[in-house]
């Protein structure tokens, strides 16, 4: 069912002419997210608002015709969040871009949506402040697409993933009322926290209009190490044996020889030749000889446990290159096979090296090559599916489930941060009762009674 | 309306003839919280399951008769959370105290509702772990209270509330499903956090039969401070600079004079006469050395903001006698006159000496005696209203009014950390929208649509 003509010049009406996009090639952009092998699917017309309150006029507009919403941000999404999979209208957030306020005193930042991460980072740096989220896509993902999807990375392990972060919200239900949720303080215990229900909801409770984020100071020194081991299964008891010793560095990055290999031609860091396994390990502080002192205390616990080769970076040049690398591994395993499908399942810490060892195992009897990655520390693992052949798609398909039902077997979830969006919807009976799966729904039911935002996800 | 009898039998047929309390003078204890001032409320009964079997099955007749039911864990709550205003069935945890288990690997600890907070500390303590939350109740609170009003406490300010701790729970919905929502992982994306939205619901959606609850290392050293000020601005003042030095330590307490007065007789630690206003600073860390460094620079930038005198505690019996004193604020400030009302506003931090300069001046204007503590570093104030006279009730009715629209004002809460319970239910429209309110009552009909779950608390 094509879009109501009427609903378009509404909507024209509401942002400008030049605002609605409709002709399919300028579409196009707009019909994926990076999920790998994700079918694309086009809206019928992208509607781009410069202020909440176009946000909310939309919306009000959609609702009266029955149209789907679908709110969008930086299109980096692993999972197919923003992909308009019934049609209907793509809300993209390119125009509100602005940073509305950093308090150093307060700390905290308020955002529009459609702010690009890396473009936070710099800001609140540069006043000595920190974000710590920092997923693989932070030149290019936004922050309203990293509070919907309640982005993670690297820097989770210590301080925690976005939820974390988010102290308020502004707001648009699916029929365009406006909304202040949440606070500007950092406690607060005043009615139901609406505000950790919306992180994580994956655009599908409310469309978020602006962003009250809680900053912390920027410690002031920084230690990174590579650290390598003959075998994944060293690597991960090594992982192990650092938590019992109570050492919680800021990230703990695990990758596999075969995820090396794939990044090494185009990586800045000169690994060193033939790895089977390494983790980055690093710490942080106030101070440069105590954060120093710490990256040494956990090398050498890493040591004992079997490492092979430790190099500490020399400056922060390097450490800009190795993230830089690491951060590359998501395109770099992508020409390890024809075809590749990422995953991003979470265990209890103490699976880790179960979990790894089963995957290996899992791939070898299916006859598919995998290769894995991830936030050891958080026991968050991207398991990456490689193949060549559209024949083996039913070995694969039942390799994911076997991966996924390991996931919950070891105690894990579906998704450490990637989200469910379409790609996973059908294993979510694997992790949540009948129960859980139907308070959800009541919720988006609460939310949305006309089931117009975001249809087709999670469930 | 009485409790049928019927129930009462059937609840004695679950839970046990011993279990069911209903004569009133063994009733009375549980008629209250320690909410100053807050008229007593008995229930019909005070029902106390064994297991998480118990508590459904006693839910699920309760439902059936359409007979309220509040949950009750250590009754210290601040907001009457805890008690039943509408009669009822009291769900009472004294039989649910086990902790289940503690994993240093995976850092989690598994435990009961009605484990009592202090015991938690110490038994993950023991194993080189620490669960931060420390409400100043911790040794009668429960976890199921802290998880169900989203406990604080001195070490949030570094460390988080009890919402950043909780993981996943075991509920029972108020008609007697059980369900288990969140995960045992440090991430976790997949659906609606569920977890979060029960966590400082104050028990009016679900009854928590079992919390997973994230650890991390204990830090091996803490140093601690008490800086004196000559006035509270002064105090006020010296806290915006430490935050504007890019500091945060683990605890930043504010306490007036009055309140130290008030406990000085019977403190264990021994104050310095003629304190006008003062800070306890605590830094924590892995070693003795950069932690008391960390505190020497905290209190020389407090020094140059003008602060009177330091004392840094001298060893561990110092340090708890000092918080033992800390903690006795709220007992001893109900001394000093004969009717206290204890308040818990939130403002964003650089408001805090605008806030406590307000109430002081509000106070004065209406011929009522305030004393002020609590998280300064949080933005957290304990505003405690003073008077000996019924007569004055009229204007501490107005006082606490404003003293509410004030900290709306500056950006704040109503509730940093006691909840609305019945004590804040009559400014929740201070705070939120109608459009926020009716989103909050849609949610609470999504999971208890008869409205049988602790009802009169929070609208």
């Amino acid at each position: 069912m094509p879009i109501p003509s009427q609903l378009l010049s509404e909507c024209r009406q509401i942002v400008g002419e030049r605002q609605v996009v409709t002709d399919s090639e300028r579409l196009e952009p707009y019909g994926r997210d990076e999920t790998p092998g994700l079918a694309p699917a086009l809206p019928d017309a992208v509607v781009r608002p410069g202020s909440a309150d176009e946000v909310s006029r939309v919306l009000r507009a959609c609702s009266q015709h029955g149209v789907a919403v679908t709110p969008r941000g930086g299109g980096t999404g692993h999972s197919g969040g923003c992909v308009a999979v019934q049609g209907g209208v793509v809300l993209a957030f390119e125009r509100m871009q602005r940073i509305l306020e950093i308090s150093a005193d307060d700390l905290t930042a308020d955002v529009e949506p459609g702010v690009v991460l890396q473009d936070l980072h710099a800001a609140v740096e540069e006043r000595g402040l920190f974000y710590p989220p920092d997923p693989g896509s932070l030149d290019t993902c936004t922050l309203g697409g990293n509070v919907a999807e309640n982005a993670g990375g690297p820097r989770a392990l210590r301080y925690g993933v976005t939820r974390d972060y988010v102290l308020g919200l502004e707001i648009a239900l699916p029929a365009g009322d406006r909304l202040r949720i949440g606070k500007r303080t950092v406690k607060g215990v005043s009615g139901y926290d609406l505000t950790s229900l919306i992180v994580g909801s994956e655009g599908t409770l409310a469309v978020i209009t602006a962003v009250t984020l809680k900053l912390i100071p920027r410690p002031r020194s920084v230690a990174t190490a590579l650290v390598t081991f003959d075998s994944a299964a060293t690597a991960a008891a090594a992982v192990s044996a650092l938590f019992g010793r109570g050492i919680l560095p800021r990230t703990l990055e695990y990758m596999d020889g075969r995820s090396i290999d794939a990044v090494r031609p185009t990586a800045p860091f000169r690994f060193p030749e033939q790895i089977d396994a390494a983790l980055i390990v690093e710490t942080d502080g106030d101070d440069d000889e105590a954060t120093l002192a710490q990256l040494g205390r956990a090398v050498e616990i890493l040591d004992r446990a079997g490492a092979r080769s430790t190099l500490i970076a020399q400056d922060a040049r390097q450490q800009r290159d190795l993230w830089t690398s690491r951060r590359g591994l998501t395109e770099a395993t992508r020409k390890i096979r024809r075809i590749k499908i990422a995953e991003d399942i979470a265990v209890p810490r103490r699976r880790i090296p179960e979990a790894l060892a089963r995957v290996a195992a899992l791939g070898e009897r299916c006859g598919v090559l995998t290769a894995a990655y991830g936030h050891a520390g958080d026991g968050n693992l991207h398991v990456q599916i490689l193949f060549d052949d559209e024949g083996q798609r039913p070995a694969v398909e039942r390799l994911l489930h076997q991966v996924m039902a390991m996931a919950i077997e070891l105690g894990g979830t579906l998704s450490g941060e990637h989200g469910i969006g379409i790609a996973k919807k059908k294993f979510m009976p694997l992790e949540h009762s009948a129960g859980a799966l139907d308070l959800m729904r009541r919720l988006k039911r609460a939310f949305d009674p006309a089931g117009i935002l975001n249809p087709g996800k999670i469930f």
